[in-house]
């Protein structure tokens, strides 16, 4: 049985989904993974829950809102950095609000824990889209591991895929619909929707976030094709290096006529690979039947591999809601500790 | 750089792909996995190619038909258990004829290699289906690793999104498109083709074997699901326990029925795993377009699982031939070195 300090940083919706997760899951990671999950510590922006036993997971949960003033555990002002040295072995749990331009506070979080040989489980973007290249070659000087199915579409398998499945293969494109929210947006449009309301009803589904300029200006979009590309593909992207195209200036006849044509327009994070020489872009397309994208539609997301040698590997579906998320969380961690 | 030196079983399709490929990515390889991969010894039913120092890939690729014998490092009678004290360390790659009744030769062969502690890929399925329990035991008694995407679909990666891509979620169930020759023989009546005709068809453009019995019996959907199901949900199947349906009594009414009524007639292989109690089955199901798999049609393959926390994963497409059973092999190499 190996055990796992986690130190988990963010108590928002993923991060109290994954503290609900790990308690639910105690039992199957034991028995079928070898693997103790323990939460070590937990943190918000304001302070954070830390004790010299463990934390009581069921506690933590039972706190309504913000108020954790009175939980006998919670330390107003703590932060990471207070009690990094209390740890002799950690795992870091990054799910704190993404800012993709500073990447913090979760580039400060994740150089900590890397600086100290601990694995890192991210589902905040902010830190990779920043410095991608420069926290992967952190994590290999200290031989710690560093996973982020969290921030690359959570439930479905991206860089799992890229990375495991089709090892060997080259890998000559890739194309995905990464962004729930445009893709639902635009099948809504296909029906007939104006742009305008099929947003107002994304967002009073809660598929669409309050502020819908990330996902719907494509650059969600962006930043999963820049981490599943420099993942899988080697590549060193950042977000200036691609092209980006979002949805908000789409009419429903622009949409229509797509259709009209037996196409479907689709917002796609496309990487293209060819003779060595690399580009990313977010773009609006009319893809066809035989596309292997041509079918999903909704809020559903879906990615494309092309290979030399295995052809091309599509793989769609998975759940977009904060306990996917956490889900995907385990996922890594339960993979970090097996290797 | 890790040296793995390759005991090939199996100069068939597949095994010869397996030569060419190895060879034609030997730089890959070491590049980007630090991995030196060396064919060490290759059998066939009537001999194998063994030498002192290793073989050199370009001639035994070069060899025309079955004209071996000129071949200096040819020895006709070789078996594999003539050479097996001649390897300090090895990988076995299992390529021999599928016999789904005794599971020979594969069995012996994987049998021998696990004993000695060496890793097994293994493309063909008979030895698994036959005794997956006995194999799985042996392996982890000797700490070997035992992996058969190749016999599992291939390039459409089956156990590793099952196994890695959804650690630690409960797959309730799985769902697969698995035989790419059945399902173009329905989608070929769909469009109204009769039984015989589609399946000259598929025979003539190489889909369907010149025998196709395994095929449109449901055996080899049986055989998958069985393999799929014992590996990722733990289940110890035989064939015995799973309950067949093929598609050699469909008449082209039926298909066409289903097609008017909005739904696709699809030969699933099914694995139901509800409250502890799991059962598996390849059943004719006419299934709705909002299944994951009501789109995949022709000689296209693809798999649901179904899960607790990450709602359902399908994964689609994948090539069929020689070379890509190749790359599964390949990929399962890299991953067992990996590790």
């Amino acid at each position: 049985m190996r055990t796992a300090n986690v130190i988990l940083m963010g108590l928002g919706n993923v991060g109290r989904a994954f503290v609900r997760l790990i308690q639910d899951k105690k039992e199957v990671c034991k028995e079928s993974y070898g693997l103790d999950l323990r939460l070590s510590a937990a943190f918000k922006k304001d302070g954070g829950f830390f004790s010299d036993k463990s934390l009581d997971l069921a506690d933590v949960l039972e706190l309504k809102g913000n108020d954790f003033s009175r939980h006998p555990d919670w330390k107003p002002g703590l932060r990471l950095e207070d009690v990094l040295g209390c740890f002799k072995s950690g795992l870091l749990v990054e799910c704190t609000p993404t800012d993709i331009k500073t990447g913090e506070p979760g580039l400060g979080h994740i150089t900590a824990a890397l600086k100290r040989k601990w694995p890192v489980a991210a589902a905040s973007k902010g830190a990779l889209v920043v410095n991608f290249k420069g926290l992967k070659a952190l994590a290999q000087q200290n031989g710690a591991a560093l996973k982020f199915s969290g921030a690359t579409a959570a439930a479905l398998p991206t860089l799992d895929v890229g990375l495991y499945s089709l090892a060997g293969a080259e890998i000559t494109a890739i194309e995905g619909i990464l962004t729930g929210t445009t893709n639902y947006i635009l099948t809504r449009m296909e029906e007939g929707f104006s742009f305008e309301d099929a947003l107002k009803e994304a967002q009073s589904r809660g598929i669409a976030e309050p502020d819908p300029a990330l996902d719907i200006e494509g650059w969600d979009t962006a930043c999963k094709i820049l981490l599943i590309s420099n993942a899988v593909v080697g590549t060193e992207f950042s977000l200036r290096d691609i092209s980006l195209e979002g949805i908000s200036g789409v009419s429903p006849t622009d949409v229509q006529k797509s259709r009209k044509e037996g196409k479907a327009l689709k917002l796609l994070g496309r990487l293209i690979n060819e003779r060595g020489r690399a580009r990313a872009e977010v773009r609006l397309i009319p893809i066809g039947p035989s596309h292997p994208l041509f079918n999903v539609s909704g809020a559903n997301k879906a990615i494309t591999f092309f290979t030399d040698t295995m052809g091309s590997i599509t793989v769609s579906g998975g759940k977009s809601d904060p306990r996917a998320t956490a889900a995907a969380l385990l996922k890594d961690i339960i993979n970090i500790y097996r290797n």
